[in-house]
């Protein structure tokens, strides 16, 4: 049995860009599990957008991670010790709103042992089956209620959260075009993800490559990102569209106060419902979410990336890609080995 | 019977605030009436920000005015001559989206002979039971739907709708702060219409007084003005508050790009609902507001001023109260004198 962890502990609040030494890698001994609890070692530590917010002290909707205290996340780990009766070492489980630890110390009661699904791999759980792909499928298919038709424009289109919400509003019958910020992701877009049009943002002016690939303006705005590109489509939504507000990530990094939309008061001419939400509140919701995506997934109807970095010391360096725009699909980081 | 129309037709669209000569008073002749329309002498011309909007050449919830064109705008007036079955001279009708003309010529199947109700002067029907109101009772419940003990914001407190939405979110037992411009609305929106604070933004430190006043938070925030204050506001909003978009009228006159609110990211944190709406979508559920806006101004429940200003020469002049915040409840020019 192992006696020692590894957790990343928050030692200075990063000012813009994530820097060394703003997360330290430290060692400590596990303690004894108490009756009710479980050890999970982790196998994928998920990163997301959200990780950033979390390092700032600002009044978001969990409170920041405290100086001194290990990072907030989540991701895949394996049972490898039980005081609980309905999980065994070998179960395999999605963490949660854990800790980037090696091992993870959780109440069992808190946890599920994941399905196994036919032709669906484990990192499936960090995307379609797990938070994100619960983001993309309840901001989309609860708030924007997209009808067949409509013409839905999703930012981030490459990322965890936008690659799901494009292809889910393909299967709802409407017209998608994702803005992303590479070729080869507008290239994964079109050709594998089946969207019907994408834009570079870094190539292309997106106000032109909105009115050329949105003929009839545009319906849903599913928001990820904020800033100019947020304002262009903004500027061509129509009337009585949605626009869920899911993540606003080119303003995290910020160090300066970022002025709204200029064209807010599109939101008010074009009856526009904008919505901001967080994926855990549809927690009580998620089998149902869970349930029709796997079903996609077998259907072959959703395809999915997963951007895999290997080794636990990299996750605090990793976490830039999602700034830069490296990732294509759900960036995960590869603690341990998958259970054979 | 009179032969002369008076019409204020647009000339210029005005850059920032309306100047003379952007309108202009004209004389023309009435043309016979044709099978099913009606004549309608104005006794009320309702002034109201989204005037201001139809002078721009933006596209707005409606066209703009066309250069050239008479000013759209409606109010309450006499019938003088009917050539439709269900409409007699001397009925009173709310003109709806007619014409700044001392006459209008409007299809008899579009208007409704105005009841009379006990103790209710004919100005209700500009104010609580016009336009103004129904933009107060449908963005207030329709959108926001208040619950009773949960703090409501609103801006523009004192003006037509402001003020009616202050009363209704009394009425379903909400906290209510308003915030107005002048140490005379604020003083009429707290004795007389029965808030439960109200801020001079022009004297006072808006955010500091928001603390003071609502020490839950803000569950709702009507918005009419944009800007600082909004911005303010936003700071300030609970998880799962709610923000009918009703007006931006600190931005009507902009001449340059307005940036959004600088809190905008806080819509998401705090999964707030924002809405735009315009009155006119509610259009077919007006019976049912007017119903019951009657209903609380019978029992006394609803206080209501109307601003009168003489002379229909005085129109364009007087449109300017509402962007310097001179008037008190619904602004209106008497263009001539109510039916005996």
């Amino acid at each position: 049995m192992t006696e020692t962890n590894k957790t990343w502990v928050l030692r200075s609040r990063p000012v813009g860009d994530i820097k060394d030494g703003d997360l330290e890698l430290v060692e400590s001994p596990l303690a004894p599990l108490a009756d009710g609890e479980v050890r999970a070692r982790t196998i994928y530590l998920s990163l997301d957008p959200t990780n950033r917010i979390w390092m700032s002290d600002v009044d978001a909707y969990l409170p920041p991670v405290g100086l001194g205290d290990t990072m907030r996340g989540g991701g895949i780990g394996v049972i490898t010790e039980s005081r609980f009766d309905g999980l065994q070492p070998g179960d395999v489980v999605n963490t949660g709103l854990a800790h980037w630890a090696l091992y993870n110390t959780l109440p069992g009661a808190s946890l599920a042992k994941l399905p196994t699904l036919p032709g669906v791999p484990l990192t499936a759980f960090t995307g379609p089956l797990g938070a994100t792909g619960m983001t993309a499928y309840f901001g989309l298919m609860d708030i924007a209620k997209p009808k067949a038709g409509e013409t839905v424009v999703v930012s981030a289109a490459a990322g965890a959260v936008g690659s799901m919400v494009g292809q889910i509003a393909k299967i709802q019958g409407c017209r998608v075009v994702g803005i992303a910020g590479s070729d080869a992701k507008c290239k994964w877009l079109v050709e594998t993800a089946g969207l019907d049009a994408a834009i570079n943002y870094k190539t292309e002016d997106v106000g032109a490559a909105l009115d050329k690939h949105c003929p009839d303006g545009i319906d849903i705005n599913f928001e990820n990102v904020g800033g100019e590109i947020m304002d262009a489509v903004i500027a061509r939504l129509n009337d009585f569209s949605r626009m869920p507000l899911c993540g606003l990530i080119s303003t995290y990094n910020a160090t300066d106060p970022v002025p709204g939309p200029y064209n807010f008061a599109n939101l008010l001419m074009r009856r526009t419902l904008v919505k901001g939400f967080i994926v855990i509140d549809y927690f009580p919701r998620f089998p149902e979410g869970i349930q029709q995506m796997a079903m996609w997934l077998m259907e072959g109807k959703l395809k999915f990336e997963t951007d895999i970095v290997q080794g636990f010391e990299n996750a605090p360096a990793s976490l830039s890609r999602l700034f830069e725009g490296k990732n294509l699909g759900k960036l995960v980081v590869q603690v341990s080995d998958e259970p054979k």
